[in-house]
C-alpha cells in the first residue's frame, strides 16, 4: 500500500484503476519546409478549425457549468485572435523555415514562460491558457479531431496538470476523479471539478506512471490517494462510501421537505446563481427562489453594453422559469478587477477598494437606469426584486431612490408596461453599511449580508492573496458580530435580513445565524438540501 | 480686476507680484558633431556633478523637510543610474551624431511621454522625475551651477508646473507663493508646499505671461487667484491677513500652556513625525510627546535591511532628544505599495488588503526580533513605547508577545543592557480591531485609532483613488461610532486611547473626540498649536 498527500478540491471518495494521460506534443519534431506560405495557410486553417472548436466547448459548457466558467472559452476565442501571438507563429515558420507544428510550440513555450514569470496571479494563470490553445492547434495541424478522454472502462485519470478545457470535456460517466500533479487549490481547473462535482486532488508532486492500472482510493476532502490498498483501508473506503450516499439519498428525501427546526423554526433557503443557465440547478435542489442573481453575465458575455431589451429579456425569462417564487436581482457589480474592454475602467491601485458596482452605477446614471428600466419592465413577469451592492451610506440609497423614480418615470411617459411598486434591499458587505445598519434599514425592503466582502474589509485581507493565509479568519468574531448587530437592526425597522455569502453555506454557523434570527440563507444550488438537513436537525431551544 | 480658479493647496494668503519662471531648456537645439566620445564624455562628466549636486540637495532637503519627502532625491539619484536611460542617451549621441544635451532631451521627452501614458498613478509620477533629474543634467552640460530663483523683492512665482526639486530650493523669503497652472492636489510638488508652509495654488489652466509684474492676491485656502485686486478686494484681503497673524501670534502664545478645556478637562497632544529630522518641529511646537513615530523611514532610506544597531542608535536618539517625554515608536508598516527591493515583496492585486506591516513580521520573525531587539535597547534612554500596526486579532498579540519575550530573553542571554518592561499599544485601524476592541484592551497598555485605514476599509475606499472623491466621507458615522466604540472598551480595560490619523487634526471634530472621552491626540506638529487653542475655547459643560 502507498499514501500520497495532495490537495483535496472536491469532496467525495472513491476507488477505481489509475489511468494516465499522456498529451500529444511531447512528440512534436522541428521539420525544415520549403513553402513558408503553403506552412502559413496550414497554421490559418487550423486557426478557424480551433475557432469552431471553441464555439461548441462554449456551448457545452454553457449547458453544464454556466456561464461564469464557460468563459474561458471566450478567453481561448480571443488568444486565437491574439496578433502578438499570432506574428510570433508566422514569423518563426518564416524566419526558419520550419513547420507550423513547431513553429506553434516555440511561441507557445515562450509565451507561457513569459506568463509565468509574471507576478501577478491573474497572468500566472494565463500560461495554462496560453498552453491549452497552443496544443488545441498542433492537434488540428496533425488533422486530429477533437475527442473525448475515452477509456473502456470508468478510470481515475492522472495527469501532470489539466486545461480548463479538458476538465470541461471529461466525460462523467467515464471519469471516477482526477489527479495532478501539479496546480493549486484556487486553479481555474479545481474550481471546475468542484462545480463537475468530479472528485479531484491536485498538487500530487509526483506519481511513478509504473503505477498505470493500480487500483487506488481517493479521498476528495482530505486530498490523500492510497494506491494498492490493503483490506482494512478498502473497508475504511466502503464504509466512508456508504455513509456518503446514504448522505445522498437522505438529502435527495428531503426535497419538497421545508426548511424547519425540530422546535418549529422555519427559515428560507434561496439559491446563488451566475445566470439563466444556473436556473435548473438551483430549480432541481429544491430552492425556495433565487436569492442572490447576479447580473454581470450580462456585461460579460458580450462586447457591448447590454442593451435594456436584452437585459429585460433575461430578467423576464428568470422571472418566469421561477414561476412566481421570488427572485432577487443584484445590480451590476463589475469594477477593475473584471476586465471589460467596453467599460474603460482605469486601472486601480486597490481594485478591491476602487470604482465598482453602485459606485459606477450612480457615477453614470443612464448606464443604471438602463438596467434599472429593465428590471421594472421584468417585474410583470414574476415575484423579482431588486438589489444594490457596495452601499455605504443613506446618501447613496437616497440617489439610487432617485434614479429609480426616474426610470419609472421614463417608462410611464413612454407607455411602456412595468411594475409600479418592486421591493429594493441593498447588499451588507462594507463594515460601514453594518455599522450604520440602524440608519439605513428604514429605507429599504431587506438586507442581504455579503459575507465574503465584509470579511475582506472587516480584516484588511483580500481573500485571494495567497501570502495572508495565516491571518485570514473566515469565522473572525468581529464578522460573526456585524452580522448579528445587521439582523437586530432588520428586525428593529420591521425588515427582514439574509445571508448570501460563502458563510451562510457554512455548516458549522447555521445554528449561529438562526439563533441570531437570520430569515434567509442564500447558498449555492448544490448547499441546499445539506443546509436543509442541518436545519431540519437543530433545536433552538437546547 | 480678474479672478482665476485652481486649487488650493496649502493654506494662508498672501498679496505680491507675479513672477514667470521660465525653464532654460525651451532653447536646446539639434548640433551634429564629430566626435561622440568626446561628446559622451561630457555626459558622464555632467551626471557627476548632477549627483554632487543631489546629495547636497538631499541633506538640505533633510534638513527643511524631514526624511521621508527628501527621499524623492535619492529616487533622482537612482535614476541618474538608470541604465535604459544613460544607454538611450549613448545611442542617440553615437547613431545621430548629436550633441550630448539634445540626447537627453529627446530620451527625457520619450521616457516622460511613456510614464505619462501608464495607468498606474504612480509610474504617472515618475514622468516629473524624469523631466526634473534630465533639466538638471542640461544645466550641468551648460555649465550652469545650482541656484535658487533669484529675485530681487519677494514675488509670487508662476510656473507651468514645479518639479520636486525646484520646490526644495524655493527660498522662502522671497516667495510669497507659488501658482502652477498644472499639477493636481495629490502631487508631490503640493504635498512639499504644505510641509514648508508655502501657500500655492495649482492647476490653474492658463495665465498671460503678459500678466508679469501685476499684483495678485493668492487664497491657498479656496485656490482663488485674483489679479489687479480693486480696493475693496484688498481690503477684504487684508482683513483676512490680520485675522490670519493674528491666529499665528495666537498660537505662538499657547508655547507652554496646557491643553486644557475650560471646564478644566486635559487631554495629551502628541506629534506624528516621519524620523529623526522632524523631532525639532514637534519640539519647538511644543508637542507633549510623539505619539506616532513611524519607524519605515530606516527601511527607506537604505539599500538593505538596516541592522540592529543603525535602529538602535536612531531609536536612542530619539529617546534622549525627548529628553523624558514620551515617544511611541510603531513597528514597521511596509507593505507591496512601498516599493523597497531588498524586501522582494511580491505584487499584489490589492496592496492596501495585503501582505504589510505586522503580517510581514510576524511571518518573518527574525527580521521583527530585531526590530524589536532595537527598541527594548534603546528603551534604556527615556520613555519609550512600542505601537505594533494592522493588528486584527487575539491571536496576532499572542503571537507579537512571544517573539517580544524571545527578543528580551536573546538580550538577556547576551548581557546586552536593555529596559525589561516597555509599555506596548497597538493601532486600531481595521475594523475587525474595532468591533473586538473589548477583547483586544485587556491584552495591552494603549490603544492608537488609526482614523486614516479605518475609515478606507470601513468604506472599501481606496483614499488615493481620484474616481471614489464622491463617495468618501472623512467623517462618516460608521467611523465616529466605531472610534466611540474603541475608546468606551480601552476605559472599561483601564487602558488609554489616542487618535494618530488625520481625523485627530481635524477641528471640526475635536469638541466630538473630547466628549467621546479620547485621552490623546497625536497630529504633525505644526497642527499641535491650532488643536490646543480649539481644545481651551471648549466647554463641555455645554
Amino acid at each position: 500500500m502507498n499514501k500520497i498527500q495532495g490537495k483535496g478540491v472536491c469532496g467525495a471518495v472513491t476507488m477505481g484503476k489509475l489511468y494516465f494521460y499522456k498529451k500529444d506534443n511531447d512528440t512534436i519534431s522541428r521539420k525544415t519546409i520549403t513553402d513558408p506560405e503553403a506552412e502559413q495557410q496550414r497554421f490559418d486553417r487550423a486557426r478557424q478549425q480551433a475557432a469552431q472548436e471553441l464555439d461548441a466547448l462554449h456551448e457545452k459548457a454553457l449547458r453544464e457549468v454556466g456561464e461564469i466558467h464557460a468563459q474561458i472559452f471566450e478567453i481561448h476565442r480571443m488568444m486565437l485572435e491574439d496578433e502578438d501571438y499570432c506574428s510570433s507563429v508566422s514569423h518563426i515558420i518564416h524566419t526558419q523555415r520550419v513547420n507550423a507544428e513547431y513553429a506553434v510550440l516555440r511561441t507557445s513555450d515562450s509565451f507561457s514562460q513569459m506568463f509565468s514569470t509574471m507576478t501577478d496571479e491573474y497572468m500566472q494563470a494565463r500560461a495554462a491558457d496560453v498552453v491549452d490553445i497552443s496544443n488545441r492547434l498542433i492537434r488540428c495541424l496533425s488533422g486530429g479531431s477533437e475527442e473525448s478522454l475515452l477509456t473502456r472502462e470508468p478510470v481515475i485519470l492522472v495527469a501532470e496538470d489539466l486545461t480548463p478545457s479538458e476538465t470541461v470535456q471529461l466525460d462523467k460517466e467515464k471519469i471516477l476523479a482526477f489527479l495532478t500533479l501539479r496546480g493549486s487549490e484556487n486553479s481555474h481547473t479545481a474550481i471546475l471539478a468542484r462545480t463537475m462535482a468530479i472528485p479531484a486532488v491536485v498538487g500530487l508532486g509526483h506519481l511513478d506512471p509504473a503505477m498505470e492500472g493500480k487500483t487506488a482510493i481517493v479521498d476528495g476532502f482530505t486530498g490523500t490517494v492510497c494506491i494498492d490498498p490493503d483490506a482494512e483501508a478498502i473497508a475504511a473506503y466502503t464504509r466512508k462510501k456508504q455513509q456518503e450516499e446514504e448522505k445522498h439519498r437522505l438529502w435527495q428525501s428531503l426535497r419538497g421537505k421545508s426548511n424547519t427546526t425540530l422546535d418549529g423554526r422555519s427559515i428560507r433557503l434561496y439559491a446563488n446563481i451566475g445566470g439563466l443557465d444556473d436556473i435548473s440547478a438551483a430549480l432541481q435542489n429544491d430552492a425556495g427562489g433565487i436569492g442572490l442573481f447576479r447580473s454581470e453575465f450580462l456585461y460579460l458575455q458580450n462586447d457591448h453594453m447590454p442593451t435594456e431589451e436584452e437585459q429585460f429579456r433575461a430578467y423576464r425569462e428568470a422571472a418566469e422559469k421561477l414561476a412566481g417564487k421570488p427572485v432577487i436581482i443584484r445590480t451590476m457589480d463589475i469594477g477593475a478587477d473584471k476586465q471589460i474592454d467596453y467599460f474603460h475602467l482605469p486601472k486601480e491601485e486597490n481594485p478591491a477598494l476602487g470604482y465598482r458596482a453602485i459606485r459606477i452605477c450612480l457615477s453614470e446614471p443612464e448606464l443604471f437606469r438602463t438596467q434599472l428600466r429593465a428590471l421594472y419592465r421584468a417585474g410583470v413577469y414574476g415575484d423579482l426584486s431588486i438589489m444594490f451592492p457596495m452601499i455605504t451610506s443613506p446618501e447613496e440609497i437616497r440617489h439610487i431612490q432617485k434614479q429609480a423614480e426616474l426610470a419609472r418615470q421614463e417608462l410611464r411617459q413612454q407607455e411602456i408596461p412595468f411594475r409600479e411598486h418592486m421591493e429594493t434591499g441593498i447588499m451588507i458587505e462594507t463594515p460601514a453599511a453594518a455599522v450604520i445598519s440602524d440608519i439605513l434599514a428604514p429605507m429599504v425592503d431587506f438586507f442581504s449580508i455579503g459575507t465574503n466582502d465584509l470579511t475582506q474589509y472587516a480584516l484588511a485581507i483580500d481573500r485571494q492573496n495567497p501570502s495572508l493565509e495565516a491571518f485570514y479568519q473566515p469565522h473572525h468574531e468581529a464578522v460573526l458580530r456585524l452580522i448579528h448587530q445587521v439582523i437586530r437592526n432588520a428586525h428593529k425597522a420591521g425588515i427582514w435580513a439574509g445571508i448570501c455569502g460563502e458563510l451562510g453555506a457554512d455548516p458549522a454557523l447555521t445554528e449561529r445565524f438562526l439563533r441570531m434570527g437570520v430569515d434567509e440563507l442564500s447558498v449555492s444550488p448544490a448547499q441546499i438540501l445539506p443546509i436543509r438537513e442541518k436545519i431540519r436537525s437543530m433545536d433552538l431551544r437546547q
